[in-house]
């Protein structure tokens, strides 16, 4: 009732999996909560630091730190704009390696609506109106259950 | 290029969601490397507590505090078990809902094999071979991009 793994993987004995693991090296870039609840608000369509730093409820000097170090990662971008009469401020946008957090941010968005007491807002396909769901698919279109998914060796 | 967002969360302003939102939720209760890397483990088959402190690589008294509030959120129940002449031991397995954060797990390590330097697990379906990938669909099965997921009023 797991994931199933082979090669080295499965035969790797007591060993922490540290950098060699995509999961940690993930987490370690993006697995706090400001990081997290910053991309959210820009998957939203926030782009600028005032209101990205009143949306996400932080410090400046915190959402600074945590954008300066999405930037450096190249999930965000920064781009400059400017106001009639006002100085030149910064506006950050989802590069496309960002963009390819939206499952990370649903997953967590689905796991939170289903399991965690609170309100939770409704998530369509604009499309079709049906709710949406982050599932496990194969390239051949399967649903992929758990037990059927294999973790095999590092390539 | 974002998410669309409509009713209140499309109007609020700039205010900081908190509790309110199921992303900041989720995040709040498993949104630290240790507790994403024991569950990492669990999902790949390890239960007993010896064995997940050494695959995590933290300390004892830090993997006893994590499993603790695991349990405590409902995601991992503890089982008793024995081997001959030795003192009764706890096994960590994944309750129901502790399986419905297989898309996170599988979503931070989707990105990090697509966009972070290292060793990256081939994972596929062991029924028909093909890769597997996260993705957000409908309920009419439709492939969901970006910018066709509406996020709405909170229910």
């Amino acid at each position: 009732m797991t994931v199933r793994l082979t090669g080295r993987l499965a035969q790797r004995g007591d060993v922490a999996l540290g950098d060699q693991c995509p999961v940690d090296r993930t987490v370690q870039l993006v697995g706090n909560r400001t990081s997290l609840l910053l991309l959210r608000e820009v998957f939203y369509g926030t782009s600028r630091f005032d209101a990205l730093v009143k949306r996400v409820g932080v410090t400046e000097a915190v959402a600074a730190q945590r954008l300066r170090q999405l930037v450096d990662m190249g999930v965000l971008a920064k781009e400059p704009y400017r106001e009639p009469g006002q100085r030149t401020r910064h506006a950050y946008v989802l590069t496309d390696a960002g963009h390819e957090l939206l499952p990370v941010i649903m997953a967590l968005l689905q796991w939170g609506a289903a399991h965690s007491p609170g309100r939770a807002p409704a998530v369509t396909h604009a499309e079709c109106g049906e709710p949406v769901q982050v599932e496990l698919r194969c390239a051949a279109g399967h649903a992929v259950a758990e037990d059927d998914v294999l973790i095999g060796s590092a390539r």
